[in-house]
């Protein structure tokens, strides 16, 4: 899972956009949902599949990316999105609650199911190129807000002077990696979220600035 | 990977010991090789796979380990160990570390290579019942010592009442993993290192008892 390179050079072509050809976006979607197809399916995913899964051509696959990894990581990531920007005068421990769990608590993660979180793992632990792959495109960017927010914090004096904003984060987030990961629960079970909860008011409080 | 359910039953021998019998242990040491060998090659594991590379029968398989499922959990954790209990006066916060890491830090983790822990964590997330099975028989085991000396630590007022010592030692190691698993990280690059400690230095001051 490395390249997406053609036995044969792709011949160059002209993008033509007559009156039945699918606008670009439609060609995206059509790609990435055969490729979250194969990975729901747990086959192996090539070229060759998602060429025949998507009835997108070779050609046009290596127009939109540069490697299947590359289209993998994206794929993983259909579903979720990136936060906006966090008002730091704003409740941010809320925030930061919902930007881990990718939904509002109280929704029901409809856009991105538990199973497909459990394929992404596997496939990022044993493919270390697609792991930073994701983590360079998809989830420092997801972490971003979130981070620069508590810098903003940090900065201003609601949290300790001297806290590295990336490693509470790390912090915050690997205990719901924890409860997936090792412990093997679902975030819908009151008692797991009840010990999230509690892990990060540990951490919030370690966080906070000495009155 | 469910069950080692023969296709037909297991004829039903007297364990003998003969001159040249190796023992019980050696046998144990020869199948947990062979898993662990078809582990690191990334074969899917089977009984069958199991008889062919250790040369251990089938019959003795079953007699040893009620399910491939626990047997593969008993692989994966071969070259991890059971921290003793904690003395709580001692220095808790690095034993919570070494702990965590499985050997000293200053180690350099010959006895669970990190390939080992990625393929263990694929399988997990491939596999909910092998990972339930391992959490139960394996890490909630390893936790219990540095859980028991949270809770005396809350107890004795070291640590804040009411704190959940489950949910502190989530917190703690959480971090560890998203380096791993999320970042894609290594264990001994300094920076990573750095910032789990930074990270555990949060955790611990949330833990604190008020002045």
């Amino acid at each position: 899972m490395t390249t997406l390179a053609p036995e044969t050079a792709a011949p160059a072509r002209t993008p033509r956009r007559g009156p039945g050809r699918p606008r670009n976006e439609d060609i995206d979607a059509q790609v990435l949902a055969a490729v979250l197809e194969l990975i729901d399916d747990k086959e192996e995913v090539t070229a060759a599949r998602i060429v025949s899964r998507s009835g997108v051509s070779r050609a046009a696959l290596y127009r939109r990316w540069p490697s299947l990894t590359t289209l993998v990581a994206a794929a993983l990531d259909v579903g979720r999105y990136v936060p906006p920007p966090i008002p730091t005068d704003g409740n941010l421990r809320d925030a930061i609650m919902e930007a881990i769990l990718g939904t509002p608590l109280e929704g029901d993660n409809a856009g991105y199911p538990e199973e497909r979180f459990r394929q992404r793992i596997r496939l990022a632990m044993a493919d270390r190129t697609l792991q930073k792959a994701y983590w360079a495109s998809h989830v420092s960017r997801r972490r971003a807000p979130i981070v620069d927010a508590l810098r903003a914090g940090i900065e201003r004096g609601g949290f300790r002077a001297g806290l590295d904003p990336e490693a509470c984060f790390d912090l915050i987030a690997g205990v719901f990696y924890y409860q997936l990961v090792v412990r093997g629960e679902r975030m819908d079970e009151p008692q797991t979220m009840e010990r999230c909860r509690a892990a990060v008011d540990v951490a919030w409080r370690g966080m906070a600035a000495e009155q």
